[in-house]
């Protein structure tokens, strides 16, 4: 078991990461691999895409750190590592006060309407 | 103010916001816009960059939607925008019961192991 990469990770990886993210297949491969392993036929198969491209995106993948391979040499089974998901995840959280502060202003708003509305002597005409 | 965005991503502004936070300048642009706006000369600053190294990166962060620049024609200060971030967040956030579970079974491999040290006879020589 691997216990160091708790921590922040570092720029580079965070730069693969987001980069490796930057795909829809890609993300498409991600989410399938989140019920469960598949090997690159498995993975071909709903993407109308040839094994050789399917390969290029797990390369990408692979290199991320996103996802593993198993040693099984015929099938070589692909596996979700969601430890580089964490590390964007926490770098994203820095953030997250931002579209908070945003909501929290356009329920305010919201409020003031609704009050606005419910006033005596501004009925709907 | 924009009601529309609160909902999904759509897959290629998601693209966009990945592609623009796979760079570390870019990253540390939107963490320094996050304690205020700034000017691109003010940006550039701290970076030890040229001013149209910095506008190329601003460029890419605006199209992405991650910042937007003032109407103020001599300083166009730019301003953090947190929306792509939060869907970009969402996305993520369907992956951390992944690196939940990896931590529950650290968490569980530590105890088996602090409880193992401490059982009587297995002193420390």
């Amino acid at each position: 078991m691997e216990l160091t990469g708790y921590g922040r990770a570092t720029p580079a990886r965070l730069d693969a990461t987001f980069a490796a993210l930057a795909d829809p297949t890609r993300r498409a491969i991600l989410a399938r691999l989140a019920s469960g392993e598949a090997s690159v036929s498995e993975l071909a198969e709903p993407f109308a895409m040839s094994q050789p491209a399917i390969s290029k995106h797990l390369k990408v993948l692979e290199r991320a750190g996103l996802i593993s391979r198993g040693r099984d040499a015929q099938r070589r089974p692909c596996r979700l590592e969601a430890r580089p998901l964490q590390a964007a995840t926490e770098w994203l959280d820095e953030y997250r006060r931002f579209w908070e502060e945003s909501f929290q202003r356009l329920d305010t708003l919201l409020d003031e309407l609704k009050a606005e509305e419910k006033k005596p002597g501004r009925k709907k005409r």
